[in-house]
């Protein structure tokens, strides 16, 4: 399989203006972002693809983590005190360096999106923005492993990741 | 702006064996995929990331479109009729070809994981596995556009992309 795969590359579209300088300190989640305001801003040659999107009350930001330390296969989670698999975490220390967050996007003002859920570094590449479709996207009852029985309440990062 | 944009690069951390060669009759989205079982292998070295997985239910697969045409701004998504902004849809020619498609986990073996919610291509890279946590990822009640008011139900994938 080793073989079949090449090395991807590509620019990123745009980047993430927000309050969260380091690590240490920002939501490790847009759901315990709060209403803390900050914007996305798109490269102007990309504006024709926001066209339809302010319907839409959350969108996925997929960033590419580039201040992540490197990384590592078992963690202690955020929310949690016992080591997991990386892939059974949000944690930012990836193989390939991808965040995922849904956030609440409130204005679109040109080619830049005001939203409320920042759980990403202040400068972080934008990849791509989808839209949040519920049919796609909720299922509320899926069963989610040692975070269904955590009982680390942790809502923002500390340095371990750094 | 642009100058602070440098291009990434990494390499794939697997491969998605899937039932589905072309686009052409492709599921759109996993919700459509049904029952049939498809595969992702994960390249040995990370096989120690995929401790603690299994208790999720679903897990979101982050792919690189290889076989996706080139970006086009405005398209006329599978679920509607009418032009849209590509990043108001999940229509796959993108300016960074990332696909994010939640699925079905049945088993792992190995470096294996057995799933169901095909959406993907045979032989598509994969880019990161996370586990899906609906605390952070679903809202079923998010309003969805454009989405919320078509009147077009197809389910699989016409020609429109290749």
């Amino acid at each position: 399989m080793t073989d079949q795969l090449v090395e991807f590359h590509a620019k990123p579209i745009g980047v993430v203006h927000s309050p969260f300088r380091e690590a240490q300190g920002t939501p490790i989640q847009p759901v315990y972002a709060g209403e803390t305001q900050f914007e996305v801003e798109l490269l102007p040659e990309y504006i024709d693809g926001l066209r339809d999107l302010a319907g839409f009350e959350r969108i996925w930001l997929i960033c590419w983590f580039d201040r992540a330390p490197a990384s590592r296969l078992v963690v202690v989670p955020f929310r949690d005190s016992t080591e997991r698999g990386l892939f059974a975490t949000r944690a930012p220390s990836r193989p390939v360096p991808i965040g995922l967050s849904c956030v609440r996007l409130l204005e679109i003002r040109g080619n830049v999106l005001v939203c409320t859920g920042a759980d990403i570094l202040d400068g972080t590449p934008l990849l791509d923005i989808k839209p949040y479709v519920p049919e796609f996207d909720a299922f509320p009852k899926s069963r989610a492993g040692w975070f269904d029985h955590s009982r680390e309440s942790r809502t923002h990062a500390d340095g371990r990741f750094t």
